[in-house]
């Protein structure tokens, strides 16, 4: 089933692609077409909407009448990544300069509040009923509120001394959670009338799924990298803290804990390879990087419990979407 | 009848501030709660949504229920300070230092995110039937749209040298009239089933009202200084694309549109009170500051001639909104 979703990832990109044209045109003289598209046309693999349409198609609905919706969803997504790059001060994007480096902070946050714009009115010109677009409006305005709320707590997470694991787990439900399940949950809207049963149980899917999706994005940080020119441990440059970080803070003796934290505070700048070579070794010493796979692991399965209480006969879908997220998605 | 309206502020005003406590809680400990009642304790007179609610109670309707809609304009018009400021490089509001300066450019931007957030939320438990409540976020959306799409322009208009009353107006209808326009129309929609026919005049209206408000806003920065510790000129020491700068761009002669844009391209710190003063003599000559007046005026009245075509009994208090906003809104 996993090639399916592949497949069916590249089918939708498409359509989402010429309804995003569609939406925001490109080259039009209004300062706000050229920072965006410079950002759009980096690129992206439209995974996100492709799964709102594909669980829509599996639980019996027209795919086409979700496309103003999931269309919706990508635009959030990149628009989170204009703010996010400016409020993270990243300079590089897949090998571009970031839009705030290019156009100056001033056009890249009137950028990002133009996206939004756009993608609410993707959501209101749906060809759905009223009170289905009413309710599709309800959870894109509650996933881009949380997310913004995960946010919040995420830039004020840099190198704080008493991190927990509990912190983060909350940071990443309300950052990636309600994100990740959103496109689902409106799937599963523009599906069916009777989605109610269904709608709470995908939410829940997206707390396990969220911190699942971060964690293994925390691992890769230290394995092959971020494709950022191959470099390991950039989280740990710009002081991130990411699960393995919460966890060792727990973990370690004081004076493990001072070195992890004296570095973690650091500047990114004034972070050096040894530096991040001893974080490492902190990180190793108390088995950080094999509890987060273990840990990863058991809230996917964690996961196949939800779906297996989700009211529909397809349940291998959202198991096939919950794996694919959770190796693939990055 | 202009008294009427100031006591109506005050009385709406109150109500308007207990509901906004409601959906944005102060000293709530998520970095959002804290940033945003900073921005949001420096006052406000609250003057865009009683706007909302008198329009609606004049047309017959119940201005409880206008009330969620009123605080979603009053919010929006709070995250585009928010962001406005980051954007403008502006340091104190209200004899604050603004939410960049005292939280940091990554909570400002975050925290204007959150506050439309809770704008749409806001219409969203709006107690008006589903249509109707589709139709609110619709022309909150369009008005969120152009308002940024204003900004883009406002943006890049800094020191351009072939600046013309032509692209100022196009820029302060996007970024004010639908703005100023947005209150009574939600109003209108709230008061009747029936609003077809006047929502369109009133969107003609803001399209008349947001110049007369703007240029008004821009001979105040002449006169009387904009309660910025009565400085006079702080649009000259910004390089602001005002009327008086467009009209004399226009006008003015070589040497005279030479020096002009020299001095209002120069950085603000580098601006020295003799060049504001040389802007001032070069805007006399050309009798722009007369010319601005004028044609403020013009726009009021022709603002009247889109009131009487209003499909309503009550066209006195479009007239008086007209003239309250023009003259004492800031």
């Amino acid at each position: 089933m996993q090639t399916n979703i592949e497949e069916s990832i590249k089918i939708y990109g498409k359509k989402i692609d010429d309804l995003l044209k569609e939406i925001i045109p490109p080259d039009r003289d209004d300062f706000l077409s050229e920072p965006i598209w410079h950002h759009l046309k980096t690129g992206g693999k439209r995974i996100r909407p492709a799964i709102c349409l594909i669980t829509c198609k599996e639980l019996g609905g027209n795919p086409d009448e979700a496309l103003h919706f999931a269309l919706a969803i990508e635009i959030l997504h990149n628009m989170f990544l204009l703010h996010d790059d400016i409020e993270d001060e990243d300079t590089m994007r897949r090998d571009q300069p970031t839009v705030w480096v290019k156009y100056g902070i001033a056009n890249a946050i009137n950028s990002g509040d133009y996206l939004l714009a756009r993608a609410y009115h993707s959501i209101l010109i749906s060809p759905i009923p009223s009170d289905r677009k009413l309710k599709l409006l309800e959870i894109f305005n509650l996933t881009y509120e949380k997310t913004v709320e995960g946010q919040a707590l995420d830039i004020n997470a840099r190198g704080v001394a008493d991190y927990t694991v509990e912190k983060y787990l909350k940071l990443v439900r309300l950052k990636t959670g309600y994100y990740l399940a959103c496109g689902m949950v409106g799937g599963a809207i523009v599906a069916s009338e009777n989605f109610e049963g269904t709608i709470d149980k995908i939410w829940a899917l997206g707390k396990l799924m969220g911190p699942a999706f971060q964690i293994k994005d925390d691992l890769i940080d230290l394995t092959v990298g971020k494709g950022r020119g191959g470099v390991i441990g950039s989280d740990i440059q710009e002081g991130k803290a990411s699960f393995l970080y919460a966890y060792t803070s727990e973990q370690a003796e004081n004076n493990d804990k001072k070195s992890l934290i004296e570095i973690m505070t650091k500047q990114r700048e004034e972070t050096t390879d040894d530096d991040v070579k001893h974080v490492l070794d902190i990180y190793n010493k108390y088995g950080a990087i094999d509890h987060a796979q273990q840990y990863a692991d058991d809230l996917i399965k964690q996961s196949y419990v939800i779906i297996d209480k989700i009211p529909t006969n397809n349940k291998t879908v959202f198991k096939d979407i919950a794996n694919f997220m959770a190796q693939r998605m990055t």
